[in-house]
């Protein structure tokens, strides 16, 4: 079962992988956990094989042994199956097809509700529960634990992808998953061996240098970083997505619009409904 | 430099570690890298050695492969090495010396600065720009890559803790930091070679059956379930903390009192005068 070290790239190769070859970092260590690490990709085209036995309790081993914020676990995950369920998460998501053919689609929660029901058994009111704290440390325990479940995913020879877009209406998906008050979707994923027709690549990021400050946050020539970053990732959208839009045209398209929130400028009223008084 | 398969428990001790010998779940695939996922543990006590040439970077290669929203990249990471600011992070954090002794000390932040900028450069409005969706974004991005380094870290042989205390005062953070608005430190990591001296061991979790639920939010037998973890993490916390507090102890003790939050509860705020209105 152990996929995590064939076929990985070399140090070389997965560094001019993931920053281009122009931005390549500094070489370090090396091992193979770090070459399964440096080749993540998403994918958006599963295959329907079933996944071997044992998988999920695998995978959620797996994001229970991430960090949790003072071992609050603040977090649960559903799995869904039902076919009508998966329809009506896909079209929330905007129509993602993958939520409906991949084998594993798992919805992670925000969960406090569990810290509310030890308050009740003991007859305790829990001042910290109401603020935004509270709510980010579930939200924080949900993404470590899930990305723990994502190198597992990939050490076994599967691709995943997140589905931030479950929060388009996280109202509507409390309700098909019927979360108690104090639980919230944050993202789906899904789990699957992606479908060898649809090639996959790493997807090149920023250098390091945009990202990574020493001692104080000094912003560089971002200017030069951003043009040289928009050609080489205009140039992975070509040979992986029939279109050319550079990483500027893509950050605008999502963030410039209110229109592009699909319903995520309402998050906060819902969390609200939801149990997240968020003050 | 390849730790990540050496001295790593057979697949039956992991799970025995990670859940108690009563709550065992089912056995799936099994390979190295589920090994280290599995034997995660945090430490506060590092030894000062140095770390190899390139771990630094090695760390962010890791943390930029992770996934992240729409490619958006959202987070950022300082690295702190003067020991004056050190210490003032730690006086943040509650005193936490292990921020001043650990050889590397990341501050991750959630970070919509750099999309700011290209706001700017490209003369353009973000309408996005303002609401909680994209800080929480910001803040799930910035897990994600987190956890990939702690993964990359222990695949290196150190070991991590994060440091969710430095939202204690996120103001204070910035300043020392010099963070643009748009930028928030949300939590710290401490990084280095674990001191031999101070055992460190698997903390058990809950149960799967707590955190796992199938097509919808089923509440099993919580009561056992909490009774059955409470023996088990008073025993953890007896051998490990000379301490035998039980997990609903834990629970209660950090959520039931506003003094708990340790200033969180102006979170919000501070997140407010740090250019995140959270509309």
């Amino acid at each position: 079962m152990d996929a995590h070290s064939a076929g990985r790239p070399s140090q070389a190769d997965a560094l001019a992988a993931r920053y281009g070859r122009a931005a390549i970092p500094a070489a370090g260590p090396w091992n193979d956990t770090l070459a399964l690490l440096l080749d993540h990709k998403s994918t958006r085209a599963f295959l329907p094989t079933a996944l071997p036995t044992g998988t999920l309790e695998t995978l959620i081993a797996a994001a229970q042994s991430a960090p949790t914020s003072s071992n609050l676990q603040t977090w649960s995950v559903v799995t869904v199956t039902d076919p009508a369920v998966r329809a009506k998460l896909a079209a929330i998501a905007g129509g993602q097809k993958h939520i409906e053919q991949c084998p594993l689609f798992l919805v992670w929660l925000a969960d406090v509700s569990r810290l509310g029901r030890i308050a009740d058994a003991e007859a305790r009111t829990l001042e910290g529960m109401p603020y935004l704290e509270t709510f980010l440390v579930a939200s924080i325990d949900a993404a470590l634990a899930a990305q723990n479940a994502v190198v597992a995913a990939e050490s076994l020879g599967l691709l995943t992808v997140y589905i931030g877009a479950l929060r388009n209406d996280v109202e509507e998906v409390a309700r098909l998953l019927d979360l108690p008050p104090g639980a919230v979707g944050v993202f789906g994923m899904c789990v699957g061996y992606a479908d060898p027709a649809v090639p996959t690549e790493v997807k090149p990021r920023l250098p390091q240098a945009a990202v990574l400050h020493h001692g104080t946050y000094r912003i560089g020539d971002e200017t030069a970083q951003r043009a040289a970053y928009d050609v080489e990732l205009g140039a992975f959208s070509k040979r992986n997505e029939m279109q050319a839009d550079t990483w500027t045209e893509r950050v605008l398209a999502r963030i410039a619009t209110l229109r592009a929130l699909r319903g995520r400028d309402l998050l906060k009223a819902k969390l609200r409904a939801l149990g997240f008084p968020l003050k």
